[in-house]
């Protein structure tokens, strides 16, 4: 025992974030959970998906390891297996996720909230970190965020930016955009900078024409938010940029999640951080 | 002896370093050295300076100790000491700085490059950590400073940012301003995000109207430099900030070092990083 440091405000905490977290996975593998996953299980890390080929999987590992700040990887499965043991408690990639999107040779077929039908025994899953894991960092530290105050998914775009490419996978990157203040906007670059394995610092500030976005209010994922005129918009490297490689590579079968509705782990962010 | 790493190189550049510190301290002792310091003795830690007499210094301790940010404290002497044992080799502040301000009632009364006439028994000498320090960590991480580029004085400006007041002393901050490409304002955020004693990270990015700043081609202190369209104005909390602390106490006699023109120590930034 601790005498005079009650810890059990922390467990607490923690607990209650692995509940929601372990209920969520439950509420999306029955099909009653499909929206974005910001906010929930404050502390959790969560994951973009890819699922491919082992054909094509060995190649796409190639372009994580090549492009990092994008493609932070948290989990790289064994072929055919869907339950991803490291991650958390009993995750079944093949349910899990609020919503899957099937790219077609590169093109996207559907999107649905299953995808056992679709599981081959050489299916690989890739999990990348995820912006929404320092949402919460964040938030503790005092920083208002526009997409969970106007309860919107994040608003994400295509940038100019090329990744490295790969044998098979190239394309260029897309962000997150946060809009701070600018106190803030220094702050959350600071804080952010802990968490490499949630896209770390951001990629651009301030010029969103210099990346590429001529129009703020026209995201290409997500939904728009307003920014002020005493705002500075604040761009992350985007778990979303694999889903442009796949345009790019046209395997004949790959499986993502849905742009903002992730795999909520059971990792606490704060194992993750560098400092 | 390290088997298979060459310690020299560091030992060399840090030697070098001293060298030049203390060759730049025995010019300005001598009248010969009267410039701006921003980029000698790399490594090493520069001050600001601000003597007052005893019944003045004490309110002058809360001030700095109520706004650590803008008056980060390296040194504060004995009352009428001038040799400043714990920042380096014989620094004798009555003559080691390239030039001295003389406020009388808080008015500017002249510069000179020595201050013997002047010191009194109940001088205590205050050094307070700049942003100069930093510019060493920057360049090394590849950024370009535009004030060093320009063989300009940093800029600095007045701002609407207000200080905490102690009893005497009060006023608004003044800032050093660094223009960077959005990845190198990032990146420079995190770098001196490290250095709290050289006022740490910025207090502002990229609206300048935002702090009081209408037209950053005026600097207050300083010279102005070039800004690109595709750059965002950085500022970090200036030590000059004192002297306009200085013009509101009125204190009968105040000495400064001139803006940019600091007294250069030996203590090595690196051991006053905090990661």
């Amino acid at each position: 025992m601790n005498a005079g440091y009650d810890t059990s405000i922390i467990t607490n905490h923690h607990e209650a974030a692995l509940t929601q977290a372990r209920e969520l996975r439950q509420l999306a593998r029955s099909g009653q959970f499909t929206s974005s996953t910001s906010g929930f299980a404050p502390g959790l890390a969560q994951g973009n998906v890819v699922i491919l080929p082992k054909s094509w999987a060995d190649d796409f590992l190639m372009f994580c390891q090549q492009n990092p700040v994008a493609c932070p990887l948290l989990a790289v499965s064994a072929p055919g297996k869907p339950i991803l043991d490291t991650l958390g408690d009993d995750i079944d990639i093949r349910s899990d996720v609020p919503e899957y999107r099937i790219f077609r040779h590169g093109e996207l077929s559907e999107e649905t909230n299953d995808i056992s039908d679709l599981w081959r025994t050489d299916m690989v899953t890739f999990v990348l970190g995820c912006s929404f894991s320092f949402e919460d960092p964040l938030m503790r530290a005092g920083l208002s965020l526009r997409n969970i105050d106007c309860n919107a998914n994040v608003s994400m775009y295509r940038t100019n930016i090329e990744m490295n490419p790969s044998q098979y996978f190239s394309g260029n990157m897309v962000v997150s955009m946060r809009p701070f203040k600018p106190a803030d906007a220094i702050r959350a670059i600071q804080i952010t900078s802990r968490y490499p394995k949630s896209h770390g610092a951001p990629v651009h500030i301030g010029h969103p024409e210099m990346i590429g976005i001529h129009d703020l209010s026209q995201p290409d994922f997500g939904d728009a938010v307003p920014i002020h005129d005493d705002e500075i918009p604040v761009f992350w490297a985007c778990g979303v940029t694999p889903q442009l490689a796949i345009a790019n590579a046209c395997p004949p079968i790959a499986i993502t999640h849905s742009p903002g509705k992730m795999i909520v782990t059971d990792i606490s962010n704060d194992t993750l951080s560098i400092f």
